[in-house]
């Protein structure tokens, strides 16, 4: 399978039998074996699927994975909405999984450690933005040949990667809530922390699924007041619980009156199309709404600039770099922010991304990758 | 005329007669007779028309107008391309004029000063961003009832204006020059300050016509590396002259190769339809693209949200506060920093719009108005 395959070359030194002979593991002479789910097609059904990993490399670890989260992006991912999928197709980018075997040059893990492996899992390490630790904008991309970056393989039992891109899990940790840190937490918590979040700062989330329900979690935490939008009536309890001051439901036409000019920021974790004009129109003077939340290329939503009100900014964001995402992960556990998870064996996975895509779950299903058998 | 009458209502306390008796002028008991130049429908041409203006209150200044530039939006102005034009339609907000008369309470300026005036002359003077300086946001805007606040009647003789508004004419400075700066120069050099740029940075300025060749003045004077985007060949020696590191003409389509993610800042004065998105693509990441330049409703561009790159900004501005215009004003005149201009009679005024539709103006007119018979 050669996207695998060229999806794990690039700056990663594959060190080969050499380094391979001191592991004790059957296959440490060359390949690895994993079993993983993928789709065949964009018709996006997933089916068991037998691949191979590299080998483990002097700074690579082998990590026997044990959940993964399944991201609206994998859905996109699997059905091609962006255009840009290759198959066969194992989604998943949001793993946590135990070091069983470590590279002879590695020095941060032992066997035994947790870690979490993201979207990002390859960089080119010696470009500005990698040296800054921003690896997810790495400006030499190390990509298979069709140019998917999203879709690592976390649909499966094991994976090879550098120890520099694995996250340390603190100690304690609930495992099965951790996937989703890696990627809707990064997601939200880096933009929350580029625009330096103050106490009583006016902040609106928008679209309270996977990325939403976290970014209103750290937002409470930075002090913001945060507002939630989504489209249904029955996430406004829990938008309470998590600490939200207030819900708009945007199908009630009453609860979206009087909001222009309401909001120093704005999230948008809306991931199907929607009128982006209407929410800069509740940004503050000087407001920015940040966009981290990706549609279909069917469903892509516009900005009209003559509309756009003057003072106002739109940014994009993509995830956060390493040293980032363990700071997350850190903030995560010692704050208690956690997503609110089902954990669901790796045979419901075609009715949970069912799910996902007509955007009936709560709010993350994370798949037990100890059920591949 | 509705228009104007309440334009110039808001905070602005007009103390009547009794603060008017002690002014010579024949007016002085009551309305100011103005002539100007004024549209009398959307098909945009201007006749000589006559006025009144407020009396003079204990806070204004009489302005005779001198100097009046013909800014892009008075075209769409005249033309109602906004869709939010009233008519009759008296265009201007680029004037230089010298002080005739002062209200009894003015205390920053005298007879003979010479002022500039610009878009922003009311506003609630209460709210958080008149506070800020930054009148231009007020929250609390004084418009006319068709809430045109672009139309401030410059292509006229006189105007009465509230000191506070008024812009300091730094002495010995060329007049002639010096409207276009309280338009097209604000609006260029407040978002170039905002941006903070540094010696080096890698700024494109979209758009080399009144504000463009503005823009790239001024970037230069603040040590940025220029690239002008242009669709013309006859506009690049003087790009070069006034200090542009390179000139791109868009219509030369090697010329647009290579260019992705090359420029830290892109300040945009297009005023017609472009492809909002391959200019984004040209950023770096972390870049921001401000737009000041206001299409036509008919040719509103707009940003495709999933193809804008990951770690891009685009803004929104307009114009800067009073405080930062007396700014722009200084700066200018102490750095030699002026626009290059064309001065007409006003009884050309309607083949220079029609120029100016048309781009076919290099690169400002400005209406001597003393030609106002």
């Amino acid at each position: 399978m050669k996207k695998i395959i060229l999806l794990i070359m690039g700056i990663i030194v594959i060190v080969g039998s050499a380094g391979a002979q001191q592991h004790n593991h059957s296959h440490s002479h060359g390949k690895v074996q994993a079993k993983g789910y993928a789709a065949m097609d964009d018709k996006g059904l997933l089916i068991p699927y037998e691949f191979e990993r590299r080998a483990v490399g002097g700074n690579d670890l082998l990590v026997e994975l044990e959940y993964c989260g399944i991201c609206h992006s994998d859905v996109h991912d699997v059905f091609n909405d962006w255009g840009i999928s290759s198959y066969p197709n194992i989604p998943g980018h949001e793993m946590i999984g135990k070091v069983v075997e470590t590279g002879k040059n590695v020095t941060l893990f032992k066997v035994g450690d947790h870690v979490g492996l993201g979207a990002v899992v390859i960089s080119c390490g010696e470009c500005e933005k990698c040296k800054a630790g921003e690896e997810q904008y790495c400006t030499n991309p190390q990509t298979d040949e069709h140019g998917n970056m999203v879709s690592v393989a976390g649909y499966s039992n094991k994976t090879v990667v550098n120890e520099h891109f694995a996250i340390r899990i603190p100690d304690g940790a609930p495992l099965e809530k951790l996937g989703p840190i890696m990627c809707a937490g990064i997601t939200v918590y880096s933009p929350l922390k580029a625009l330096n979040i103050k106490q009583g700062d006016k902040l609106a989330v928008a679209g309270f699924g996977g990325l939403g329900h976290l970014a209103v979690q750290y937002a409470k935490a930075f002090g913001a007041d945060v507002t939630v939008f989504d489209l249904t009536e029955d996430k406004r309890a829990l938008a309470a619980e998590l600490g939200a001051e207030r819900y708009i439901n945007v199908n009630n036409p009453t609860e979206m009156d009087n909001l222009g000019g309401s909001f120093d920021y704005i999230i948008s974790t809306i991931s199907s199309h929607y009128d982006v004009n209407q929410y800069l129109g509740m940004l503050k003077t000087h407001g920015e709404m940040v966009i981290v939340g990706l549609p279909a290329r069917s469903e892509a939503p516009s900005v009209n600039i003559l509309e756009m009100p003057f003072g106002t900014k739109i940014s994009k964001w993509l995830m956060g770099g390493i040293p980032q995402t363990q700071e997350v992960m850190d903030f995560s556990v010692r704050n208690g922010i956690y997503p609110m998870v089902e954990v669901i064996p790796v045979q419901q996975v075609n009715e949970a991304i069912k799910n996902v895509k007509e955007g009936k779950v709560h709010f993350r299903y994370v798949i037990d990758l100890k059920t591949i058998k």
